[in-house]
Order: C-alpha cells, then structure tokens, then sequence
C-alpha cells in the first residue's frame, strides 16, 4: 500500500510509492558531463570572469593564478547588487527591482576535481569561503536571505562543469524558507523545544532513516522524503545560524560531506546533483528586524539538503506541489548506509 | 535590471532575469523521443492494460479493438483505489494510507498522433471523457482532489509515447491548490469579486501578455511566469469547477487548446511539456464539506496551466520555491501571438 507522509517542516504531503519501489540500480542517472569548452573558472583564466571578490591565497596578486579558493561575482546574475528595491503595485500584482547578489565559489583551481573527491581540508576552504561571504552579505539590510547551494551535472542545473558553489542573496525571504520558519515558530511557541533537535532525537531513537551520525552531525533520510535518496544534515547541537560556524565545526561538516557525497557517488553512479544550505534569515534585513529577532534563536536549526536528481518532476508534481517517491527513506538511507566505500 | 514579481495566486515572487534573456531559438529543446517498445496503449493490445474504466466505442465490446478514447487505471498506481485512509501520528510525524485513484486517459488508438495534430473532434473527445472521469471520482468523499495532467516527452515525465493524460485522486487537498482557494478567498472576501476574473479583466486591457483570447478563453503568459513560455488558460466568463463544463464550451476549449500546443510546437520546437488543469476541490469530500460551500464558487475559477520544460530547476529553485526565468512573459506573448503557423 502506498503511503502519504507528512512533513513537518515544509507542512507538505508526499507519496512513498511502493508499488513502484526502485533500488539503486534501476535509475538511470543522467550523465553528468558538460560540453567542454574554454573554462573561465581554471586557474591561468581569471580574466575571464569578474574582479575576485575573495580568495585564499598564498600571498598571490588578486585575479592571478596561485590561489585556493576564489569567489567572483556570477557574470550573469540573476538579481544585480545595485539600485535600490523600488517597491510597487502593478494593478493586481506586486513588482519589485530585482536587487541581490549572485556569487560563484570557485572550489578548486583543478577543473575535473569534483566535491566528493577533494581532501578533506580543501572542503573545508569551500566552507570557509562560504560562511565568510555568507557574513558579509549579512550586513546588507536590503538583503532578507541568502541562499548557498550547488548544482552538479547539467540535469542538475549546472551550466559549468569546473567545481563551484553558488551564493544568490535575495530582496525577500523565500517562501521555503519562511514555511519551515513559521513551523519551527508554531513549535517553539507550544514547546518551548526546537522543532529540528525534537525530530533529530527522534530519528536517533529510531536509527532506521540515519545515514551517518557521530556528535557533531547527524545525516538522514528524511521521513517524508520528496526524491529518491534525498538527505537531509544537520549539526547534533542545536545551531541556527550558518553564518556562526565555529573552524572546528567546519572540519566536522568537511569530513560528514565527503563521505556522503561519496556514499552517493558509488551507490547511484556519479548522479547529478543539488545541494542547499537552509539557515535563518537575515535578521539585520529592514524594515522587520524587531519580529524576528525575539525567539529566533530556537525557531530555526540550519542544516544542508542534498537531493540527487534522479527522477523527472511532472505535471503531477507541478500541479499539486506534493512528490511521488519511489523509494522508501527506509531503503535509501539502509542502502547509503551499507555502501562500500573504495579505501581513500 | 532583473525585475521580482510576485504572483497573486500562488503567493510566490519569480525573478524575471532581463540579464539572462533568451528567445525561442536560444533553448535546446530536449529530446523528445521516448524508447521504442511494444506499446500497451496501441489498439489491439488492449489486454495490455488494466481492464478499461470507459471508452468511447461504437458498439464494439470492452477491451478489444474499435475505440476512440479509452481510459485504464494505471498498471503501477502513484495511490491506491481500496482501503480507509487511517490517519496517524508516527511521533513528531503524520502518515496515512495512500488510497486515491490513478488512471490513463489514452487519447487515441493512433501511437504518434500528438494532442497537437489532432483533430479538434479528437481532442473533444478526451476532454469529455476527463470531464466524465472527474465527475465520477468527485463522488468518493475520500478523494479532496483530482489533478487532471498530461506529461508530454521524458524529459517532462512521460515513461510511454503513445499519447495519454492522466488523472490522480488524492486524499488531501493538494498545497498548490489549497494556496490558490485561499488567495481568491481573501480577495473575495473583501471586494466581493472573483480574483482570476479581476485579472483576466486587466490582462485583457494591458494587452501585453495575451496569447489568444476570444469570447470563450483567454490565454496568457502569467506576470509572474516561473518558466518561459509559460500559458495560463481560462474560460473568459467566471466557471469555478471543470466537472460542470459544457458540450459546447469543450468544442472551444479543444478549439484553444489545439492552437495554443501547435503555437508552442512551432515556436520552440516540439519541446517536452506538462499542461494541468486546476478546478475546485472535491466539496462532497468529508468531513469538512460545509466549510468550503458557501462561498467557493466565486473563490476560484478553473484554468489549465501549459508549462513547455526548457530550463533546469536547480539548487536556487528548490532552496527557495522562487523561479529565475530568463524570458519575459510580454516577450514570450509575443513570440508566441506572433508564430507563423503551417495551414492546417
């Protein structure tokens, strides 16, 4: 009998389809590769993209080879840092200029060196780069969110194949974000509990959708998970903000990140794929700064969602908003569990 | 500069991304073709399928050859037409059994007569035949909803090519649908006006972003698109529900709907697309009937979404809920007005 979850979070339905019940093997991840072309992103091309914005480096010139980590703005943003909102009606409707900041986390200056390969330290610059640009934008008060996220393979989204993350800050706190908000608030104001560390002990207690936990981070198939071996990381403390990572907790998320986009990598084949970091909204954005600040702290647990790509969302999806997934959370996260990992 | 806008049903900003402007020509339609096998909805493999719901015959027996529409439930069903829903908790989460319907409209016994080449008087056909459909499950008080929809190429979802729509019973009132009732409900409440037909109005008089419209439908690219080349159809006059659609308003919706699929076969070359059609939700549906009654005929109005499939949704889009789309809907309108067509 298929199933329909609940989740709590997002306040979404989702059907666990047994009758169609797919294992690793029976999806056909599509390839992951993009057309080679001149890449902008290689070290020796830093004239092709935008002045760096960041960069780790060794003492190196800015926009010269020689650096680790580098950060650009995106060379076509969707939303421009410059101008002001500009808010206003448009008879029925609602327009706003489209202000924000779009930028690109060169990983590695290596262009075949993917995410899931990267020794461990070099996660850990990546990490680093993200939260310090993360903290950055943070102090622009036109800016209600931003947004970390990658999309590797080009089902995923990407259009570049030379490892990168992306920031995009936008002018409005986005409506996925503001739903999970709202239900931790729901949660918090009854409980006076976080709702994310309720449901991570929880999960613990019942082990069987845990991929990976020790005591700095727990990974795990979410209960109600919308794709096939979708996951969902979170620290095992409570944290809210992203932007707050200490450099010893990066180290512990660099370690859990590698080993489950390799989990990925050898059980489903190198799939496409996205991940995202979900953490709170900017509480220095104006004009409703108050509002949010008061309980903030226990509305909200960060965490990073990782979701192959691995199904085709249709018309059915589209229409209703709510996911038919072929594989159980169950069966996905035993299989990530159980995958043998080729020795590093 | 990129523009926000925000869409007054769904309640949700897209980023039209002027930066990023693409014309038809610009996007690489994904193939279309699915995998030839032996095809289960062809005429003379009706034992192929599930024993059929209806058919449109002449006289000719159920499951042989000599039908013109035929609808089957699906072999492998998202939901589950037997059983109670047995709502639960399972601690901090919500479950219940996935009972619904799932069925095939097979549009004709032809395999590759696209919707778009056939003939007005086929397409009639299917729709009546999704009308009869709809208004049969709307008599099961456990289904909330029924979502009408069709997945056109794989990349859109479509696992056979031999042309079919679809229709999905589900036990809860889907959150798209539930978002859009709940925006004409509040804008009802307060002008006493039907919030699609105050639109239709002031789309009409701008002009800008009219695909077709006649005294029957209106086509539009919406102000707020999430895809390019995106149309909204709806009947010109206020009609809340799709089940109590006439014989005649079918001819000119089958009239529209053939124009608008070969305008978006020509102008983008045959691309993968979902089209849905969202109507009220099911008011015999327990036990909260009473509740939508009274005032849901003028809360919504019953429209059909096209969504041609030619942009990648990424990291941003899932992380957000908010769209980039790099055409504009007035110039999507216009390309789409505009399309020469072959005679027919």
């Amino acid at each position: 009998m298929p199933e329909l979850r609940h989740d709590p979070f997002q306040k979404r339905w989702v059907i666990i389809s047994t009758e169609r019940a797919l294992r690793p093997a029976d999806y056909e991840a599509p390839k992951v590769e993009i057309k080679g072309r001149l890449c902008p992103f290689c070290e020796g091309s830093e004239d092709k993209t935008p002045p760096e914005i960041m960069a780790f480096r060794d003492g190196t010139p800015r926009d010269k080879p020689g650096w680790k980590v580098r950060v650009v703005p995106n060379k076509f943003p969707a939303l421009k840092i410059e101008g002001d909102l500009d808010r206003r009606g448009v008879g029925v409707y609602d327009s706003m200029n489209g202000v924000g900041a779009h930028e690109v986390i060169i990983e590695t200056p290596i262009h075949d060196l993917e995410f899931a390969d990267m020794p461990v330290d070099q996660i850990r610059l990546v990490l680093a780069a993200c939260r310090e640009r993360l903290n950055d934008l943070l102090k622009d008060r036109r800016f209600k969110y931003i947004l970390i996220f990658k999309n590797y393979g080009s089902a995923a989204g990407a259009s570049l194949s030379h490892p990168h993350t992306q920031m995009i800050a936008t002018p409005v706190t986005p409506r996925t974000v503001a739903v999970e908000l709202q239900s931790g608030k729901d949660h918090y104001h009854v409980k006076e509990r976080c709702l994310f560390c309720d449901m991570i002990q929880e999960e613990l207690a019942a082990g069987d959708r845990i991929v990976r936990a020790n005591e700095h981070y727990v990974a795990m198939a979410p209960y109600a998970s919308r794709f096939p071996f979708e996951i969902f990381l979170a620290p095992r403390p409570h944290r809210h903000s992203f932007g707050e990572i200490t450099d010893e907790e990066i180290h512990h998320l660099a370690v859990m990140m590698k080993d489950l986009l390799r989990r990925i990598k050898v059980a489903l084949k190198n799939p496409p794929y996205n991940f995202l970091f979900h953490t709170i909204p900017n509480i220095h954005a104006g004009p409703k700064r108050a509002t949010y600040w008061e309980t903030i702290e226990f509305d909200f647990h960060w965490h990073l969602e990782i979701m192959p790509r691995l199904t085709h969302v249709a018309g059915f999806e589209w229409g209703t908003g709510f996911y038919i997934n072929p594989t159980s959370p169950e069966e996905a996260a035993r299989y990530l569990r159980e995958v043998e990992l080729p020795p590093l």
